[in-house]
């Protein structure tokens, strides 16, 4: 069953959020050709509120620090609190606190660099603000676009929301130490998976255990890698 | 750091969101006003995609049948699962499929009642989409408000989404049978719980096991008590 017919001010609201994406895309696409020039390689990575996001970065730039220079924008309605979890790493990190803005957009990623010093970084992560729904739509000029999904959360999150798995180049299975407490279901995950998003690459990683990190890497070492 | 000064489309989206606002709160007035004419107590369900708002609902439809007459409204951007999950139960359930609107509205609300029997209903739960921004703002004429937050998602999300937890009657800490697995700390979920929102009950619960899942239910007989 669909919602009833928009009134006047929902019509309203979609053309200029049309207008809004419209000028979103534009100022990715020059974000998009100003990381190319100065190359760095920029990941967005998505996910519900909770998929372990924050987690799977400390791991991350704790591992990979010594093998390319990292730096991370993060995103959050309210509070530094992974701010201030990621700068343990030593990596330098910027956060963004949107308010009630559900979602990053480009020309809250430029005023972000703008403030720090890339000069050496070749890899950017921007952890976006935890949503399944309107972070999809809003290109933020990255390279990568890599959605996380918990064991926790249920093998039906594609489903539910298409549009952000349609448009990830990997799905990140995270939290897998707990696959088997939770009753994770690996091959109706599976099969949803290649339903949904049939080109996207999985990853199974636990940033606990370790399980499955080294691939995570190779995939962004790949990424860095291109031109 | 704040985002950057807006652009007048968001200026103008800012102006035209808090006109929707407006026009939803009057909806939501009259379905509030419709509902206790029909002496039906309505309850919004509300956490991130996959913190168990269907499994809680199977479980409590299954226990409180015999007990109350109850409904049920779900949302959900795309499918008919949660639909199809809940019909089992045998109460009436009505599908809303949002496409991609990230919240339910009064108006969705209002339709989807129009089209069922709720003669002898007493209790109609309303499954708002899975999102811990944007449906803390919309009213839907409910008379209790609860926030599920399962213990797989770490003790912070009130910190990061206020909004949603200081509008909350009651927080459902949900699958707390995984609480040990998990690492989670119940001592620092308390404590930023009684921060953020300290006028909301706590039920701790697991409706796989049945844990605290009659003391949520003499919370709702409680409502639909009053007159």
């Amino acid at each position: 069953v669909n919602p009833p017919s928009p009134p006047r001010e929902t019509r309203r609201t979609v053309e200029i959020r049309q207008a809004i994406l419209r000028k979103n895309d534009a100022h990715a696409a020059r974000l998009r050709q100003m990381f190319r020039q100065r190359g760095i390689h920029v990941v967005n990575l998505l996910s519900s509120p909770g998929s372990g996001k924050t987690m799977l970065l400390q791991r991350t730039l704790t591992d990979l620090a010594d093998r390319i220079p990292c730096a991370v924008v993060v995103g959050d309605l309210a509070t530094d609190n992974d701010a201030r979890r990621l700068r343990a790493s030593g990596v330098p990190v910027h956060q963004i606190t949107t308010g009630t803005v559900c979602h990053l957009e480009a020309n809250m990623i430029e005023q972000a660099v703008a403030e720090m010093d890339l000069r050496d970084v070749r890899l950017l992560f921007v952890e976006n603000v935890g949503n399944l729904v309107c972070p999809a739509v809003y290109d933020l000029g990255e390279e990568g676009r890599f959605v996380l999904m918990s064991v926790c959360e249920g093998e039906d999150k594609p489903l539910k929301y298409p549009r952000i798995f349609k448009t990830a180049d990997a799905v990140l299975l995270t939290k897998m130490d707990l696959a088997d407490a939770v009753g994770f279901d690996h091959s109706t995950a599976m099969r949803i998976l290649a339903e949904v998003a049939p080109d996207a690459e999985v990853l199974e990683v636990s940033a606990r255990t370790g399980m499955g990190m080294e691939a995570w890497y190779d995939r962004l070492l790949k990424l860095t890698a291109s031109p």
